[in-house]
């Protein structure tokens, strides 16, 4: 059997363990289409199939390339695009259920034009990005179902809110988002309220469904919020020099997501990252060059989208690679 | 010809001209040997082959990737791996001449056991990553001679003040670090000095050839130190969500590099990135879904890690494409 010691690094290690753990406390509390797992963070038709075992039938993706993906991987029971695209004829093409977020005018035609059947309407509560104002969704649809689509319902993010670090302050900033989407959802129709993420997925009682995505891999920021997930990956790196102040592993801003900061290393200090490399000071014993030490993102998200695979590892050793297979665009 | 609107976005959009421009600009400063093209941050032996035809046949790598592409792609004329490791038994087999950076008695053993035959001693000249300390240079310099390790000189890097915005200080910091680096090759022996980078091409007198990078394509960081060099790469994004206060386009975290913060977008206040968007606010015309922008990445570097091709564009028309080719590790 392979060891972590024969890999080129930086590398993708994934814990099946963990990750089941995480799959299976999630299916517990949201179980079947309760969930629309999102794809975008793990990017993987394989993880995707372990939640499709769980029984979660309906997924969830933000790019072209996840839903076609999904689609040829037989994952496409009913795959939600929770985005706008104006490229609508990738998806009618699919052998699969399409359903697409739309929040303008532009947005309807292009999903009519291209062959798609089914919207949400994406319904701005907050997060300033995609969405269109509240009191405007109900025209939308209206506009939508002229142009002979099926409307399914609504979508709405609270992106803004679900990274609050206090939860009574989470839900209470998911509640007030909610109240909008459900005000939207009555002028809308259809029977999906769909919105939610990781860390609201235990207090958001308004929608019919959760998009979460990261519980299944976390990462440090989602970690701070007190969830019941645990760390599923991680990147695996080799101390390649070492001072009397600092040790350097081959890590760096092509092998993580920065937006959210530096990565973890436990039982050291991170001082910063370049283009290949970590250097962190070591708090416990010193490092030594060749040592394979494990790095936590501080964002799953962007981190796995710089690489092409994960190591499945028990311990020291490597069982499978599995492909992260839903990159690009 | 394909035009940039039949693209899938994002995209990266390659100037041939600029990019001539740049490449020029640099080999009338820095000709033949005087410049080592750093290749981390194109990733692309199509442009490589450019430099090398503008009379550069030395080049620099950070990785082993970078490495074994080059020489598969015949531009292994002299190819140096600016960086440890400890697998250097994937150098060995490489058709091309192969020099390594060692600062450690694990990375000369390293070198020596998988078949290197020469290095430079990388020394530590002020920014707290790789290399030895200066006065431990000449100690492994003999170390790997006893080894028969070939030793060409030294590398030393200073990072740490390639990006002051000053001119005359960023001169100074890079005279103070080449004292030490000058010092150490006392020491050591051999022929090479290499140090530098773009933003310290014009300033570094000591190094016998600056290790640059960046100002083939360029990014907003660079551009704010005054270089000679223009902006020769952008994302292209699709406009696919406009409200009355802002406008969102499909360049996200996972198509920019985020570490130097924000991108920006020609006459646009850029409010925030999330994975797959950009939100900002226009500030001369209204933006309108479906329309096509540029976004100028704040680092080169982990912008293009993330993009599997450059897309080569005059004007509106696609010409070419060229693959981003030395990706992964």
């Amino acid at each position: 059997m392979p060891s972590i010691h024969d890999l080129t690094t930086p590398a993708l290690l994934l814990d099946p363990d963990a990750l089941q753990r995480n799959i299976d406390c999630m299916s517990e509390a949201l179980p079947g289409e309760r969930l629309r797992p999102h794809v975008k963070a793990h990017k993987s038709t394989t993880i995707a199939r372990r939640q499709y075992e769980a029984g979660h039938r309906r997924f969830c993706c933000a790019t072209l390339r996840e839903m076609e993906g999904m689609a040829m991987a037989g994952l496409g029971d009913d795959l939600l695009l929770a985005n706008e695209t104006l490229d609508a004829r990738r998806l009618a093409a699919l052998d699969a259920r399409i359903t697409v977020a739309v929040d303008s005018p532009a947005t309807i035609a292009a999903a009519a034009k291209g062959g798609v059947r089914e919207v949400l309407i994406d319904v701005n509560v907050g997060l300033p990005r995609c969405g269109c104002a509240p009191e405007e969704a109900g025209k939308l649809a209206d506009r939508a179902r002229r142009e002979s689509l099926e409307v399914r319902g609504v979508m709405g993010y609270e992106g803004h809110v679900v990274g609050v670090a206090e939860r009574d302050q989470r839900s209470d900033g998911c509640a007030k988002s909610m109240q909008l989407l459900v005000a939207a959802h009555a002028d809308v129709g259809g029977e999906i309220i769909s919105a939610g993420s990781s860390g609201t997925y235990d207090c958001n009682r308004w929608a019919t469904e959760i998009q979460a995505g990261s519980y299944v891999l976390m990462d440090t920021a989602y970690a701070k919020l007190g969830l019941p997930f645990v760390q599923a990956f991680v990147v695996l790196a080799t101390v390649v020099s070492v001072s009397d102040r600092y040790a350097v592993a081959d890590c760096g801003l092509k092998a993580l997501g920065m937006d959210h900061g530096n990565p973890a290393i436990e039982d050291a200090k991170v001082l910063f990252c370049s283009d290949e490399h970590v250097t962190f000071v070591p708090e416990d014993r010193p490092a030594r060059v060749g040592d394979r030490i494990r790095v936590v993102p501080a964002h799953v998200d962007p981190t796995v989208a710089y690489h092409d695979r994960f190591h499945l590892v028990r311990g020291e050793e490597v069982l499978d690679d599995w492909m992260v297979d839903l990159r690009g665009w």
